[in-house]
Order: C-alpha cells, then sequence, then structure tokens
C-alpha cells in the first residue's frame, strides 16, 4: 500500500448517521479536502452497547478506512472518541481525531463560571471521559453529567422541535440545570439538531458547545502542521455505509444539510 | 447432527431482549420445554433497518439456533417475522413460527367492527405483513398502519408509563383512532409494557391484542400435534446474546418478569 500523503482523503467514521454533522463542518472549512465517510448504519446505535463491543466495531471500522489509504482518521462519534480513541490513536499509523477534546477545547474558552454540564449516549455518559478530558485541564472545575438514550431516536423521527422532545428535554436537563451549570456541552452528533429545543427547556442564558466546528478546525490545524493539506480540487465524498435503510436519505440529508451522493453499502469486518 | 426430537430444545430468536415477553408467555403455557433463547444485541434495533439487512440477519441468528439443535423456531420478534419468515420456513428443516399470524388471529377473534388498527416498527409496518394476514382471512376488513420507531427506546429507558410516552402515543395513535378503529394489535413484542399508557392514550374502550400468548399456544398445539412434547423436566432457560450492554439486567428482568440466568456472549455469523 503506498503511504498517504496531502493528496490522500480524510476518513470519517461514525457509528451511524451523525457524524455528517461533522462533515457539514469539514466541507465548509476544508473545501480542497477528499472525505471518505463510513457509517456503521447495520449496527447503529452504539450509544447502548457494551464497551467491549464498541472497541470491537471501531477497530473494524478504522481498518477499513485505513485500506483506503486514508491520511487522518476522524472519529465523528462521541460513544467511540469515549470507549474506543486510546486503543486506536497507537495502532492505527495515521493520525486520530476525536469529538471530546475539541469540544472539551471550546467549552473550556466560552465558560464565565467553570461549571459544566455534558449530555450524551449512556456509554459516552458512563466512560466519564469529558469529565476527565474537563478536569484534566481544570481541575477545579465541576462537571454534571446526564445520559440523554432517547435524543438520538427523537432526532432520527424528525421530531427534534415536537412538544415531546422539549418535555423529554426538560426532563433530562433538569438535574444538570439545578446543579447552576452556565455552559452545556452536545456530547452526541445528533444533538446540534437539537439545540432550538434545548433552548426552549433551558433558556437563553446557558452557552451550547457543540464539537463538530471546533473539530473541524482542529483537523484544519493539524493538516497544517503536518504539511499534509491537499491542493485541491477535492472530489466528492465516497459514502460508505453497512446498511442503506428506507429512512437513510432524509436524514441524510438533514444532517449534511444537502443530499448524499456517491453511497455504497460495504460489510464490515470487510 | 442428530436429528431434534421431543427432547430437544425450542429456539427464540429476537432482535434483542424484547422477544423475552413471548418467553415469558412459553414459560407460563409450555412448563416443560427446554429454551434456548438468542438476542442479537449487538445490532439491534432492525426494525429501523433495511430488509435486506434484516433478511441476513435473521438468517445468521436461524442458523446459530438450528446449529445447538432446536426442534422449532419461534422468531418472537414482529420486524423479523414480517420480512424474512416465508424465507426462513422453507430452507430451515424444523417448523418456523412467527409472531405475526398468532397476533392477527387473535385480533379477529375479538374484533367487533372489523375496523383494525396495527402499530410497530417502521420495518413491520412498511412491509404490511399484518395488512395482508387480515385481508386474507377477512377481505372486506379495514386496516390502519402507523409505525412507532419512539416506543422501543421509550421502554428501553424505562420511561413506559411517563408523561412523555402518554403524549409520543397520543401523536401516533391520533390518526389511526381517528379512523374508528375497535381493536388494537401491538405489532412489536416492546409494546405490551405500553399497555397503561395506551390506555390513557386511547382509552379503555379499544381491544387491545398482543401476540405473546397467542403464540405461545400455537407453539403449545403445534407441538402436540408434531407428537414433538418434551415429557420434561425442563432444564434453565439458556441466553446467548451476541453483546450484553450494561443496561441488561435491568432491561432483560422487566420483559421477562424474572431474573435471567445463564447468560452467554457470542458472534454471529457463528
Amino acid at each position: 500500500m503506498t503511504e498517504p500523503g496531502g493528496r490522500s482523503p480524510i476518513g470519517v467514521f461514525d457509528s451511524g448517521l451523525g457524524g455528517l454533522t461533522v462533515v457539514r463542518a469539514l466541507l465548509h472549512d476544508l473545501p480542497h479536502e477528499d472525505l471518505i465517510y463510513l457509517g456503521d448504519t447495520a449496527r447503529v446505535p452504539y450509544g447502548t452497547k457494551s464497551r467491549e463491543a464498541i472497541v470491537r466495531f471501531a477497530e473494524e471500522g478504522s481498518s477499513f478506512l485505513l485500506g483506503k489509504g486514508i491520511k487522518l482518521l476522524v472519529l465523528a462519534c462521541n460513544t467511540m472518541s469515549a470507549t474506543a480513541l486510546p486503543e486506536l490513536a497507537s495502532t492505527m499509523g495515521v493520525p486520530v481525531v476525536g469529538v471530546i477534546d475539541p469540544g472539551v477545547e471550546e467549552a473550556i474558552r466560552v465558560s464565565v463560571g467553570g461549571r459544566i454540564g455534558v449530555i450524551g449516549t449512556s456509554a459516552t455518559i458512563n466512560s466519564q471521559a469529558y469529565r476527565r478530558s474537563i478536569q484534566t485541564r481544570r481541575p477545579e472545575w465541576l462537571v454534571f453529567s446526564q445520559a440523554c438514550p432517547l435524543f438520538v431516536p427523537l432526532v432520527e423521527e424528525g421530531w427534534e422541535e415536537s412538544e415531546v422532545a422539549v418535555m423529554t428535554a426538560r426532563q433530562y436537563l433538569a438535574p444538570v440545570v439545578a446543579q447552576g451549570i452556565d455552559t452545556l456541552v452536545l456530547g452526541c452528533t445528533h444533538y446540534p439538531l437539537l439545540i432550538p429545543t434545548l433552548r426552549r427547556a433551558v433558556g437563553t442564558a446557558l452557552r451550547i458547545v457543540d464539537s463538530a466546528t471546533q473539530t473541524s478546525r482542529e483537523v484544519r490545524d493539524l493538516l497544517a502542521r503536518l504539511a499534509l493539506e491537499n491542493p485541491g480540487p477535492a472530489s466528492p465524498m465516497r459514502c460508505y455505509l453497512t446498511d442503506i435503510p428506507p429512512s437513510f436519505i432524509g436524514v441524510a440529508d438533514r444532517f449534511l444539510g444537502r443530499p448524499v451522493t456517491h453511497v455504497e453499502r460495504v460489510s464490515l469486518p470487510s
């Protein structure tokens, strides 16, 4: 296999389609880069599964993308970033960027009081990855976490701005809001679509941080530092999915903000 | 492999843990039978995935159970029964019982007006399997269907009797109730846990049909007809799962009404 270079693509790996919110930011910030997306839609969601299963799935998907000659891997999934990033980073042979540290950097930049709420899937919250990442940088800050397993299905159903979503958000967030948090970190790539609902549930005073923009900036800086930028022009993104469910088109378009073309079904392990 | 006989176990296959509501009925009606349960918890849910993926998963799981020497296979999952039953029934070499026809038989027994509502996963509703099964038996009856993708996550979160669940049920069911249905078929093994909430959402006049009890009676009758009954005594059920998530114990106990013992993790395809 040829050594990856500047003209090689960036691999973006997610458990399903939520990672397309990160792709959206990458397409905006890095228009000259080639992107390859892998969504493990046959096994989605990861967030309710065991750490052991998530690590295995993450290794299988990463190997698939490595086989496509990527120069950098983005784990565009908080669940994988929280549970499998250290293992992958040490074995992949290309730089691996997760979505947790970028979100944490942004939270640290905007928080005025050092009281941070974090919401995500059960696996992400149980991993304590956000708490560790925040408290490594700011040991005196307080972190209040809440798993919100119903948010992903609500978004995938297209109910993200419904009364049901607002009531669900109020129920999940009441305990962390009661702790006087000043900043809320969206620890799941589906959650940016819930921002209007979260505003209705928790008011407008809270700062809400999502990691897509910050992750894309970290990728840009890293490519510059490693002199791995693509002079362009970029080819259209190739999208590999382990299943193409009937709901794919609608959900994908909402996450990406434009149609997904060049879709191919693949099996993992490949 | 020895030919399966009366002392061989019954295999029960579900995409996850919902099929344990069917196991509950089987344990009640067939206390002398040995049961082997397979839950594909690494890839659950099936109901939002493509027909092609569901058929492949169903074949892989059924082969696994066949390898354990089962005498009869219960597809304790509406999504699989709706999409994969005909293929499996013709290739398995042992009788295959799904959950759809038993539910339909029961609906036909209790309906007073021949206007039937059916709720289930997207894959089950899209398959039109309930409509076909009802209209084959009663061509003049009317069937009104509604996919309810949020019901499974609500039950798995333990929110099945919450205000959020009631509001969700009202939203999903309003269109079918407006059609003047007299009977509502629960086309998903998770939904029996929602019956109190469905009653609050649609009132007490509707007849609500779930297929677990009727499926278990069909298995009993079939074993008697084929002279494949187990004289007993039964061994404890063996439970094979493709993933053992942290939430397993709580969810399994609620579905089964007693603790699940003898659990083993396996890989599919095996």
